[in-house]
């Protein structure tokens, strides 16, 4: 069973896989090589995943054979089980307890040689509904405080498979990232009596500045505390707590300027590696004034040094005005 | 001027560089590859650097000349400019500020083939001195709250030049991971009236279990919530708040902890690239009851992917006893 633990000073919990302990020779010293193996992902190879928990099919075929267009299944090598109790306890001054959560990945697409930006829109909306069915489902088990959606997209950003997929992951405590943002909205909704995030959002649109495009319901901004180069926030334009309770002609437009920001995005900088997340409000918490989901989106394009390890203060050589220009203003094929 | 940005949400601080703005086509599509250029840490290319604020020299020659041990200079890139004030101001809803500070690199030997873990016990001392030095100058300067040393070794851990150097930096505001660390602390020290960190040294002392060596003044020890397989911390055995008041037999004792615990490393992991960073003290502050000053040491061995983003929340494959036992257990000659 994986461990949870705690650090004693900040706070920040870890997990710890305490059954496939890397040792180590377990550590590749060059960069892995593209290999022509078989991908799990790819139909009629179902058998090498475990069995899937959601799919869209064409074929009115059953679970685990070809004919799907998306595919849910538990991670194989999960980060947290699902199986089990969380048994808190101590170890002197410290704190843990077990690995308990779900982690599945979403299988966006059955082609292995297209990536998310280059599905069509109707496609990539099928996915955020994907990602909407199976939140609601997690939601359902009370050891679950926040669900989390990611992708992670090129090696560099750390995706051990390249066939395009995302992944889910339930965790059985609020990260400490996630708090800090509820503790910032929420102290700045105390004050103010508005959404801080409806406030970026409009002041954003109204200076134009940061701006790479938007559509009916969302907007996508260079941050203007952007921690690296061409990092892109995707806000839905209306206040809205929860990614699960988007409406479906909200999802249209979501998978509209998802595929347009990520269309953007590799033509400037030749299909970079990123990671995406989608940051939403916990499960059953009452944050639903002050909390706005949003997408958070970075490309891999510098490393990350001893100075931001160390100070969590991030030195960006682009500023976030430069970016949204050159997004916006690049000429893409209609 | 860089300047100086605060998320409105979470408060974290990012640089923006805003003269040396990095377009596109700036960044690297291929790894770099090592070209035999000259290199600016070399003795004779003096010139090629800004003119030294510190060295060490065993031949009595001036300053930017060949015949020294070890030399400072200011960063030729800074992220942050010493000239100017902060001028703090607002942007609608956004804070910002002036990116004043100093950035200084601190070329750690003249000889371009050895790294950190190869110098002798003596010249490491030197080193640690040094930091001592440019920190103890730096503190005069009252625009500064916060100074922190660090060390890239290797391109995948950020260093842009491989001629071994720590960088120090010194910022006009106490950066939040540091903030973090010294509420943690605080709110321990509150309870408890102890230093957590002593408390943390003492209870790995007895239990040994995640301890990798100790010397008379230092213990080195993978962390009971490592973020990163062999993550190692060292820690002043006694209570010691700020890393700039360290005495000369102390000063022997670090330096010895850190070529044992480096040449472990190095070994166990055929010369990995890392971060090194000394987490102390805050200028003028009044923390000296409750904080601890140590080293966190970040060996690159995963890559931090979409997850560990957007949670704040690591996975880490290899357990810190596993990572202790490895490294403390090994042989390496006397």
């Amino acid at each position: 069973m994986p461990e949870l633990r705690k650090d004693p000073v900040i706070g920040r919990w870890v997990i710890i896989s305490t059954e496939r302990g890397k040792r180590p020779s377990d550590f590749p010293i060059e960069p892995k090589k593209r290999t022509a193996k078989l991908c799990p992902f790819c139909p009629s190879n179902e058998s090498s995943t475990p069995p899937e928990v959601f799919s869209l099919r064409t074929n009115g075929e059953g679970p685990n054979s070809p004919g799907w267009t998306l595919r849910v299944i538990p991670n194989k090598f999960p980060a947290l089980r699902i199986e089990g109790d969380l048994n808190r306890e101590g170890e002197g001054i410290f704190d843990k307890m077990n690995g308990v959560g779900a982690h599945e990945v979403i299988i966006e697409t059955p082609d292995h040689a297209k990536d998310l930006g280059d599905l069509e829109v109707d496609e990539i909306k099928d996915i955020i509904k994907a990602f909407r069915e199976r939140i609601l489902d997690l939601k359902k088990d009370a050891r679950f405080k926040y669900i989390m959606i990611f992708k992670n997209q090129g090696e560099a950003a750390g995706a051990s498979l390249e066939h395009s997929h995302s992944q889910l992951i339930a965790t059985p405590i609020i990260p400490k990232r996630v708090i800090e943002e509820l503790d910032g909205a929420k102290k700045y909704f105390d004050y103010k009596e508005r959404c801080i995030f409806c406030d970026i959002t409009r002041q954003e649109i109204n200076s134009k500045i940061r701006v790479i495009i938007r559509n009916e319901h969302f907007v996508s901004i260079a941050p203007f505390a952007s921690r690296f180069p061409f990092e892109i926030w995707i806000m839905p334009i209306n206040h809205s707590p929860a990614f699960e309770n988007i409406k479906d002609d909200c999802a249209a437009s979501f998978a509209g300027i998802i595929k347009e920001t990520l269309t953007r995005l590799s033509r400037a900088l030749n299909n970079p590696a990123y990671n995406m997340i989608i940051h939403s409000s916990p499960v059953g918490s009452d944050h639903h004034n002050f909390y706005h989901w949003h997408v958070e989106l970075i490309p891999k394009l510098t490393k990350v040094a001893g100075f931001e390890w160390g100070t969590g203060f991030y030195i960006n050589p682009t500023t976030p005005e430069d970016a949204a220009r050159y997004l916006r203003e690049m000429k893409i094929e209609a």
